[in-house]
């Protein structure tokens, strides 16, 4: 297990990376001396990989569990679900000494982070990632959101979890298009923030499609500790925190167009990083030549598949795509 | 003009209380160099009152104002409100650098505050508190929230605001019952945390059902410096901050059960301080006479009226009211 601070005073906490991770969220809650009662925020296929051993070890640490399912991907990201959230959790007794436990993606961690958020003022909460995308990113740092009809993300909170357990051997069950999706996301982190972890990473992409356990866990951390270090930078995001929106401003559009149901989080990100590249290459704000090297990192993620961005951008060519 | 700053680090802000303070938001607006939309959210008999001088003054200053008209009281904490809002500010071209501006009474400061906090993740939020009830306690601190069918306040967050205005010139509009209510928020800040205050308040409180500016103006002072070193010292309200709940557990149920509209919020609390203090003795927790003094000093608000809680507690004796 690899342990990865987050400092921000009072509301510091630690992410716990590696195989068996989820095993520890009974003895780890324990720790923070949280109230009884627990609330497990999941969707039906995370619950069938994952729930056993998650409510037995919090079960075995004499947490009272009541498990909230939530609809699959960004369709629990909705006010409605949100309402009903709340009223279960209102149904099972939690206070604000409770906790809720987001297992799952990034649509369950923003979803049940906005729920912890916004009930009482505030439960406490912890997360648990199953993708490699809510393990490097969306479990960190506290943002937390809903979608709104017209706007990916427009209500939300920022709101930091007492925890992260990322447990990687979760990935192994991963589709390898979540994987890859997850993998956009740290090169994302080697582009823009460290320039000595991208060649780590393009160095190591194949060991880690191949999803060797101690390349899993080395990524996951690596990337963890990027994370860290600009959220303990910027909390609010006010600004050095936008460095890890490259690429969203096209890649939410990108998802809202197209309803939330053609790509998933980290291939509209990959279009939209494609695309942004592209753009400040025209716009003489970076070095020909950037585009086409974070675009043929994409391409060979050691299993030969064409990227998606390049697939994507030749069926839909656009003005500025490049 | 009297400044009380709220010291909470990056968090700090300042409450402004005087006759006039309303005209200042403008200028003061500026000084925090915010975007330059701002969301005026208030009530329809609030703006007939106040609306002119806040929307000029804000219009002196070049911030582009939109008007957000709420239900009035305790009906404009729903979630269907609080969606609408969130509408409006999308409609308007909100973002996080635009300011939303809370013109009017508690339930306004809660609504507007719990949408402020929530788009986004967080807009900028200032408190116009215009009952003496908001000034002296709901506007300061950054408790924001909407009420659940079945609990007040169940859905909300801590978020606080960047600056506070009591204009104390709006007290002079604010009906006597609306006063009364107030000055038992006042009353309790004496009880619970300074006795010397609570016997200035004994002395001043004929003067301040009078309306003289300047009693008005040294009662709320007093009141805020007071809430002011409470929020600091337990901004999330851990420990400390739960004193100044007595009398909301039994005043929060008698409003639930009269579903919010027979009493005032603060004649409520009245109601639970006289209840909670009643049980307070019979359990030992109190001197005898303790109730006592708490509900003279409601009786004797320079009026000769009945005071709220005496009479209703006769009207609606129960086996807690001592």
């Amino acid at each position: 297990m690899i342990d990865v601070p987050v400092n921000l005073g009072t509301r510091s906490y630690r992410i716990v990376i590696g195989v068996g991770a989820l095993s520890a969220i009974g003895a780890e809650l324990a720790r923070l001396k949280v109230g009884r009662k627990v609330a497990l925020v999941t969707d039906p296929a995370i619950l069938a990989l994952h729930g056993a051993v998650v409510t037995q070890s919090l079960g075995a640490a004499s947490f009272d569990v009541t498990t909230v399912l939530l609809p699959e991907g960004e369709r629990a990201k909705t006010l409605d679900v949100a309402a009903s959230t709340w009223e279960r959790f209102l149904d099972a007794g939690l206070n604000r000494s409770s906790t809720v436990v987001a297992l799952g993606g990034g649509a369950v961690g923003d979803l049940a982070g906005f729920a912890a958020a916004t009930y009482m003022r505030g439960a406490n909460l912890v997360q648990l990632p199953t993708t490699l995308l809510a393990q490097v990113d969306a479990s960190i740092g506290g943002k937390t959101a809903i979608d709104h009809p017209r706007a990916k993300n427009l209500i939300g909170a920022f709101y930091q979890p007492r925890l992260v357990l990322a447990d990687t051997a979760a990935l192994l069950t991963l589709p390898e298009r979540e994987l890859r999706s997850g993998l956009a996301e740290v090169i994302k982190h080697g582009i823009v923030l460290d320039a000595a972890y991208f060649d780590e990473v393009e160095r190591d992409s194949a060991a880690l499609m191949k999803r060797e356990p101690a390349t899993l866990e080395r990524i996951v951390a690596g990337s963890c500790r990027l994370k860290a270090s600009v959220v303990e930078r910027d909390e609010q995001e006010a600004e050095l925190r936008h460095v890890l929106n490259y690429g969203h401003t096209i890649g939410h559009a990108i998802e809202a167009v197209t309803s939330y149901r053609r790509f998933a989080h980290g291939e509209a990100v990959s279009l939209g990083i494609a695309a942004e590249a592209g753009i400040a290459e025209r716009l003489g704000l970076a070095k020909p030549g950037v585009r086409a090297r974070q675009v043929r990192e994409r391409a060979t993620d050691g299993h030969g598949s064409p990227p998606v961005h390049g697939m994507s951008c030749s069926a839909h060519p656009t003005s500025t795509s490049g």
